[in-house]
């Protein structure tokens, strides 16, 4: 680990918005929604995901992602995404002005069914409508594809990294922008996110973008960690850890926005996040949320005093 | 990261028997305790840190320590240890026919002061009587110095690498058998982590033979495999995560037993634990401490199906 090139910076991209809420039944009012994304803007958050385009029926605590969208896009620098699960959805989003549209796939053939009710081929078809509807309309909108239980899956167990990195090729080859791998369920070890990630990076260069990963089983942050070691330097986070697996009531579930921030401000490495601030955001939605199970050490153990607020803002 | 060599197996040493309980008001009856060593050792345990022999009036909790290790060393194969403040400390330890004796040094001026009312260099002079007095008596107990504080201390903050490798190189010239670092607070990095043990291996050897993590700020799992990725392959647990620091009130304290056999586990690496008896230990001990503030993901969420238990007991 000596002799590894630490980055100097990082980008921690906030997706409590869309996959915390999307597992909480309570739907949150759209001018509390508005204040997190002021509120995560204001605490130097420059990437969120703010809701995703699926039928209002099938998740209505989103439906309101448009007005979402249209409130992000006022503030200056913020890169604004949204979660989109097939063509017609792709079409709001670009009627949005949302910056990237996030593409689910899933690795694993019996999740991809039971979520989509595709297989991960068919989804592919899917995605080439959608690169194709980017064309055809002029869209300037961007994509990326997140690659779910790319290292495990509650239905099927094992993902092989043969069907990762084939669907990866597959993908980057229909012209998307970049692809993250997600730990959809809380299933990876460091060791194997070490190794996938060393190998889609051999497929996927740069374009590998983003790194998703729970805490469901305590090892959040050492997945984080094996991930930033392969040369990731983009993270998913979720506010307070919402977005608990449904298979594990009371577990945790994405890496809490403080516990990333917290992680790569006591390594020296820069986020741009304002710690107060995001610490006054997570009291709030915390206040919100009254109820739900809400997650992070942070929260619990403040900061030490060794870390100064000049190394969290950076 | 794909170039390291995984270690083949690791070794977990339990020790909320000692460093968990001394946190934790209330006194557990002895008959209790020794069903914990008992548990653990048919868990596959095979190092236990049983108790402390400090003053009973200073840890009425522990006062029992003499009888759990002439019960623990009953147990074929089992090493058992105790911690030692002092020289009436070690010459108990020595009565009690326990394998190792644990002397406690810590790195921060203050928490040295604050903790054992000894400057670190007064400390390495009962150190050395302690040395002395075992040789004085032509005991075979075994000495380890667990340097505490060594990355960072809540009351005087930083802590120079440049002083625990000043004091790790005193310790060892006094001729203990092997040393250990311990982050006691929670204040550890992983970046800081793999920095101090490669650093302290240079110094050490294979003298340096223990990782003491607390999970108090989410990074415990982190800390562990920084300090593995450095050649580290003993470390310290408790079994439900207790022993929290007494100034962060319901944070995490050591990392938990059971989330570290999962660690090690999903890795492939063999720990010798049999993770259902572990598990049933773990709701034995929880039910004993009831009211306590306990931790661990694993006891929420559960192993994931992916996990083979032949892959834990391996």
């Amino acid at each position: 680990m000596n002799a590894f090139h630490w980055p100097q910076r990082v980008t921690v991209r906030e997706v409590g918005l869309r996959d915390g809420l999307q597992s909480i039944a309570r739907t949150l009012p759209t001018a509390h929604k508005l204040q997190w994304i002021q509120g995560a803007y204001d605490a130097g958050l420059r990437e969120i995901e703010v809701g995703s385009f699926v039928p209002p029926k099938l998740l209505p605590q989103l439906a309101d992602t448009a007005e979402l969208v249209a409130f992000a896009k006022t503030l200056p620098g913020l890169v604004v995404s949204v979660l989109v699960p097939n063509l017609k959805g792709a079409e709001r989003a670009m009627d949005s002005g949302a910056d990237w549209m996030l593409l689910p796939l899933s690795a694993s053939h019996a999740h991809s069914l039971a979520n989509l009710r595709k297989t991960p081929d068919e989804v592919l078809v899917e995605i080439a409508a959608m690169v194709e509807a980017r064309r055809a309309r002029g869209s300037n909108i961007r994509i990326e594809v997140g690659m779910s239980t790319a290292l495990g899956c509650t239905i099927q167990g094992r993902v092989e990294v043969d069907e990762v990195l084939r669907l990866l090729k597959a993908v980057l080859a229909l012209g998307v922008d970049r692809v993250g791998l997600a730990d959809t369920v809380g299933y990876a070890d460091p060791r194997q996110v070490g190794e996938l990630f060393a190998q889609a990076r051999e497929v996927a260069g740069d374009r590998l973008a983003c790194g998703h990963f729970h805490d469901t089983r305590g090892l959040g942050m050492a997945n984080v960690m094996a991930a930033l070691q392969t040369g990731e330097t983009r993270f998913d986070a979720c506010l307070a850890g919402i977005g608990g697996c449904p298979h594990a009531p009371g577990a945790s579930g994405n890496v809490a926005t403080e516990d990333l921030a917290y992680l790569f401000a006591s390594m020296g490495i820069t986020t741009g996040i304002d710690f107060g601030k995001l610490m006054a955001l997570r009291a709030q939605v915390a206040q919100w949320l009254a109820g739900e199970c809400l997650h992070g050490s942070i929260a619990q153990a403040g900061l030490p005093k060794t870390l100064r607020t000049s190394e969290v803002m950076a």
